[in-house]
């Protein structure tokens, strides 16, 4: 089943609608771009495709969607009658990216309005069907992209996602305060380019500074999920299109999982009853403990590709 | 002497207009957030400052503004009558950022129209006085900011910054095709982050692959204007505010400039003679050699700093 958003010229636009059929839906933002946000909403939608959960993962990122090139795919979609959209199938996600409508390096410059459009019509016009998560990777800032998305559907929760830098950390505050400021629950604050470790002499080096996330997430009273560190093959699954979760998986030899988590890692079953009409705000059984954990899940998958 | 811009309601926006007393307008961008793009911004308008230039920094990065923070300010400008801006005096540069009139971790949850908006208050309503170069540090992608930059002003050329991961490039390609399907001039492209050398065992680590910028830029017929490494120093020097070009200054053993400049570093003089109202495109005497040279020159800067 789907959601068909309607938006007739003249008419207020609605509140938030929940889109039937799909459970949760997990914003990952950052405030600040190129911090691994897209790695982690990859990754997170296939670990939780892997845990056994219906998942479908949106490329909120517009002028810069990179989710084709780091799941290895330039299918386009197909495109039914009506304008319905039916998402890829990409290692069992479902899977919508404006880089899949118009591949090569032709940029969509575009204003605002024209975003706010394409957010409504990946919601409303794509053939999500049933769905246990949506993930939506947001682009970088608090514009139009996220307003959009907020005032469009009921957010579960939002995970953000930082570098140890200052700099990044500066505007990943901002991130947590527009999510605060709209609303949305956040899950928790992901470190990532954690710390370096010299594959030649194995010493740690904190290119990016370190641990500045987790002392960010304390101070804004927000869940650490945990620090994923700087490893050239994670950055080099993306470039090449297989996935360090799918990675991880293939191999015989798993390293050890680099997470840094600050709890224990422990699963939580996702809910067998599921309602085809979410709540406007989907309830606690999506929320802490299981989303931190899978985002820790995630992670955990990320780090430990080989 | 400073321009201002009338934004009549009603009447049509005005095609580009020169800013008097503005010789040369240098965007810097990306496509993508997070490779170094206000680092290289920051630095060129010190080094060319330090060149004896007079030089002005916008930042457009309306939503992540970390120039204060890179050139460790928090002042706030001057309003004066009739919704003047002064612009800051940052060592030798006048510097106008959101960050300074918004400061904190409150966001901006702006839409495009409020970015188009402030651009052009930016331009038209800010202090410049005369200026050789006034540098503009853009946000990530390919929307509001950088269609109202481009439109309001008549930019002199654009740099374009990645990091030679393939995901980085593939949002660089489309900054490239931006500039182009706008006319405005490729200065030439820079890599940052190309690589890293261990501190311990002094082994190169390519942690974001390498040498992609520069086989991009001849793919594209673009200049290649030179890799900086990724030293965490550079990184700790735009976090703590004292910008690498500076601190090149004050030390006395300078290190070895990193640079792999593709050509031989030559100096050309700026112009002595200036005109208050420069041409649409500003002629060809600001534009190659000078303009990939002082970012050349920034670069050695950026990446000789002890």
């Amino acid at each position: 089943m789907s959601s068909h958003i309607p938006s007739r010229p003249g008419q207020a636009p609605p509140g938030p609608q929940p889109l039937p059929g799909v459970d949760a839906i997990v914003a990952v933002g950052s405030g600040k771009g190129g911090v691994g946000k897209t790695t982690l909403a990859v990754n997170l939608a296939l670990a939780l495709a892997k845990l056994g959960h219906k998942t479908g993962l949106l490329d909120a990122d517009v002028y810069g969607p990179n989710v084709p090139l780091m799941l290895g795919t330039s299918a386009q979609p197909k495109v039914m009658g009506e304008n319905r959209i039916v998402p890829l199938d990409v290692h069992g996600l479902k899977v919508i990216s404006v880089g899949l409508l118009n591949p090569g390096d032709k940029p969509l410059i575009w204003r605002g309005p024209m975003l706010h459009s394409i957010i409504r019509q990946f919601l409303g016009s794509v053939e999500w069907g049933t769905l246990d998560y949506l993930i939506v990777d947001l682009p970088p800032g608090t514009g139009d992209v996220a307003l959009s998305l907020i005032q469009t559907v009921p957010l579960t929760a939002a995970i953000v996602v930082s570098t140890p830098s200052d700099v990044s950390l500066q505007d990943a505050r901002k991130a947590i305060e527009m999510f605060r400021q709209m609303k949305v629950d956040i899950a928790g604050m992901v470190e990532n380019m954690s710390y370096f470790v010299c594959p030649h002499c194995h010493n740690e080096i904190d290119i990016f500074s370190r641990g500045g996330a987790e002392k960010t997430a304390r101070q804004f009273g927000v869940d650490f999920l945990g620090s994923i560190q700087l490893d050239p093959e994670i950055r080099k699954s993306g470039d090449e299109g297989r996935p360090a979760v799918l990675e991880g998986e293939s191999s015989a030899d798993r390293a050890p999982a680099r997470i840094s988590s600050p709890q224990p890692l422990a699963l939580f079953d996702h809910p067998s009853a599921r309602s085809t009409h979410a709540p406007a705000r989907s309830s606690d059984r999506l929320r802490p403990p299981l989303l931190p954990h899978c985002a820790r899940s995630a992670i955990a998958h990320a780090t430990s590709a080989p």
